[in-house]
């Protein structure tokens, strides 16, 4: 850590910073220049991290060396994490597809979709039991009976699940269902939800807050792995911005900076970051080709009457031809589907 | 609800559309412009906004007229709605400043801080018990014993408190210990929480989650009020943006926005918008010009101390000398404090 | 277009819209809902849409059913353009690269980077002689001697020469020397520039500028189109966000959103975009696989002494590796370099 | 500056790196941490941070000590500076209002609009000649017949003319009609506009642009001072985010964020920044709260035919009430207007 101090610091004042840094068992160092003192600490910076130095008196600023993260970081793991999902590889050379709908809506039209889904190359199920809505107006998902349809489609089909978490009251019926269980954007830094999923060691896919910084979701992800549950799978899905042609912006570059920062494996969600699914092919292409591990999108075969989504669900059809697609967009950069 | 059409919209296209909104029970109406054809339809909005119109054949895009929320509008009450907390009366002539630590330490420095930021003029206690920290390996609050020194705090001074609830599991004991239910930023969209705290009749304050739009921060408080209780005090806490040089971009139109939409009083929170103490007056002052009904202030007496956000906390001498300042911009728009 | 009256409007209110819009030569119609009145306009949406309608008393909201730009937009023109840049075409089957360093910097160089990225496959040479520069103490460019090293390496290579115009005294300079007129994205809305390029018939390389919108890119666009310049190509390099890991946040969804819009060729710009080299090949390849239709890529044989950029520029051995590689990509959208 | 090491560099990168800095004439020191090297830079800052320093092999990130900027930093110049406008004084403890209406329509309009706002207390008239539009259809101003009219407003009523110079080509007469030139948000970044009004001595109202920082905002101050004209007046105009209930937002906090960092004087246009006429009063005033030096705000008497921005125009009887409310404001934080 590196503390800058202000033109005018004192001589008293640099002393008494350097006797806060010794009493916390670090070692300062102070060099002056022409313009400015700064004083750097040697140590364990997680110790000083926490203190709130920018209020000390002749402080200008503080500047952080080094990663607030451990465990989910580079440093602390050079190869590549594989998530094994119910026996599904993720993170590896083959990509993983999920999809399916937005809500799970009855067990007829889900085991349709899920067959539609793994003919086309999905080896993943999605769709949503209990759904976050903006408008308390808004359908709300099916609950218990959602899961239990999902199941249903599992029997039929042998694909994997992966149903949204919402609330630790659910974690335990969830756990019974599901094969990966989804933190969506808006619980990203709902940090008790990601300790208790951190408990368990079902896998996790960790979804971006739509505000949130890539930092900040690798401290997400830190709080699941540092409660030691370390099958993470990081989820980019479009960030808010002032651009409004699309819901969401999606950050592709999020993918290669996530690769250098992190050991976790990371998807993209194109459905959600756009919100039309004229869209879903072209950002699905450009995720693979940037590098992401896997995608999750919307499949719906009368998007016309979905409960919710409909906008950005492709119909099978059009999925299908967008897996033959992606199949070529994988294989040009090294990887399969 | 308007719906353009396309270009090259069939009247086939057109029938479909007009059919599904009778089906619907609602009465469509169809204008053929020069360039454009589109579709209206008079009645309920609500039945058919959660309908995915965008993915019908021929439509080009789809204009809401009407507000998504009903019970939070200016519409649905005309009159500024104020809020009784603990005898306290929230957006009324009289301003209303919460002040005091970000987290709960200990008993014996939260009595003094209470004493101070009472004698300051200050009205309610904040203190975090539980606390959302973006790092696992920070200060996550002292919990229930926290809440007890408020208690003892609130005995002593007679402030109301108000700190937050992160959890639906800790929502019996909060509702015990404090007169007002914090929704935090990081919170704002867990629905199932907003469900809960609507389901108790005790005071909600529900901060502006970092990228949340006005409008969602009305389908919020929608949430709330849907469930039964209309004590709701908005919080406007800084947005997130591009600058840097603040932690967050306090929106300050945000408050006469506010007020135009909705009945609800709505307060400020330049601590966390600013995330630097030497900011926190200046933002405060204009806070109040621009029409808040209140603040909520962290202030410490040794910052250099606190357990958390101590570079954006006011020292007691400062809260007190602000005070007095607020109170000359307060009367200078026709309030008190 | 379409205006919504306020809940209260009066009777007089909208007869005194219905008489503005019949002024205008235009054709009012007015609907009666259950919560809300709305008067349409059919016609032509020009003549109205510069009129402040949310001035008038009981205006609600205006919203606009029609694009604000004609020329640019795909309703004007159905098929793709192909800007013809000295005999290369660019929104064809085959992608463009156009590679070289930041700044022009010296002769010798120039010639040698030229003669690197050819053999790798680029057809065109970037290099600025005119540098838009944040700081005034930082290099400011050669100014016409750069333009003159660019014609020589155009000499000796046969490549075309992309280079920026910043200021409408350089453009008959500029256009001497190159085959294709770059406005960087801090003149997007440079007007009075753009009006002057719209005067030639020069190709322009457009950039977005990087808190400008899709729309409003296609708006600049329209104001070189209207004078006459049909010969534009389009460029996103990333728009401000919050996130602060990339230098600017690539909009890859902005390429399959403008080929919806408009007619108009679009590349991407990863190093500016990204700002660090390491990411320039993993968003180069998103931007093809979205469907780019070229890119614009910073090459430099000595990053560490380069006089600007040094940081996003790819040495010419990483170039011509990428160039394999973006092959590939290019083959499995069904493209080719 | 500090230069932060990977965990994986060479004892040859560290001599690489420390080579580089001595040829510079400057002196480095080299700590090592128990997990990063570091490697500090003493003396001139301006050498080095222009070094493209991140692409050295071994280098993880560069951490930057001082201000890009100079003359217009605090450090420079302790005490505020007042800019002289033709006999008045901006940045002293009378605040200085300018008002009038977005463009210049025609002669009569503008003295009779110069009249009232000059009898409401403002001291500055405000109206564009030359207008910056989105669209090359719209309205774009009357040129130099505006400016005669300005002339002969400020004849009338002794009001000091403020007005927007686009071109350099338009230097002159803007210079011949004008007190203070205005650099609109979508030139603060026309770097050779900058120079050439820094080399007049001129009084210069510079506006942030839409997307920048704060410090680029100051970096364009610097390149009107560092050519020798230190007559620069700072403008807060509204930033871009994702918030879209207002044009743009009113970044309020950077008025005690430049006042921390400069000596410039700093007003707010809440005009442009919310869009909405209704929204101009509450963020006025915030903006004198928070310690602007003064104020821009659009007024026009039929704002329902004004040629441009009548949706943000106040009608003049609303603008003097608004100025006597603002008076009570300015005297609550000890200024006067």
């Amino acid at each position: 850590m590196i503390i800058v101090l202000r033109p005018d610091a004192t001589q008293k004042q640099v002393n008494h910073l350097v006797e806060k840094i010794k009493k916390l068992g670090l070692k300062p160092w102070v060099s002056r220049g022409v313009e400015r003192t700064i004083v750097g600490v040697i140590g364990e910076e997680d110790v000083i991290r926490v203190q709130p130095l920018e209020v000390y008196p002749g402080v200008e600023k503080v500047l952080q060396i080094l990663k607030p993260y451990k465990l989910a970081s580079r440093d602390f793991k050079k190869e590549d994490s594989i998530v094994n999902v119910g026996g599904l590889k993720v993170g590896g050379k083959r990509l993983i597809v999920m999809a399916g709908p937005c809500s799970v809506e009855n067990e007829k039209l889900l085991i349709d979709i899920a067959k539609k889904v793994k003919k086309a190359g999905a080896t993943m199920l999605r769709g949503g039991a209990f759904k976050p809505r903006t408008s308390p107006y808004a359908f709300q998902g099916l609950g218990l009976q959602g899961l239990k349809y999902l199941a249903e489609a599992k029997k039929e089909t042998g694909l994997k699940i992966v149903t949204e978490l919402m609330d630790i009251r659910e974690l335990d019926v969830i756990l019974k269902y599901c094969d990966l269980i989804q933190i969506g954007a808006r619980n990203m830094q709902n940090f008790n939800l990601l300790k208790e999923v951190g408990k368990t060691k079902k896998p996790v896919l960790l979804k971006r807050g739509m505000a949130n910084t890539i930092k900040e979701l690798l401290m997400s992800a830190e709080y699941i792995l540092s409660e030691g549950n370390f099958n993470v799978i990081l989820c980019e899905r479009g960030i808010r911005t002032f651009e409004d042609a699309t819901r969401f912006t999606l950050d592709v570059a999020a993918i290669p900076v996530i690769k250098n920062l992190s050991h976790l494996p990371v998807i993209i969600d194109p459905s959600h970051a756009t919100g039309k699914w004229g869209l879903v092919g072209p950002c699905a292409k450009a995720g693979i080709a940037a590098g992401a591990d896997g995608l999750i999108i919307e499949v719906h075969p009368k998007p016309e009457e979905a409960f919710s989504d409909g906008e950005q669900s492709l119909i099978p059809s059009n999925f299908e031809k967008l897996m033959k697609e992606l199949k070529k967009v994988a294989v040009s950069v090294g990887r399969s589907i």
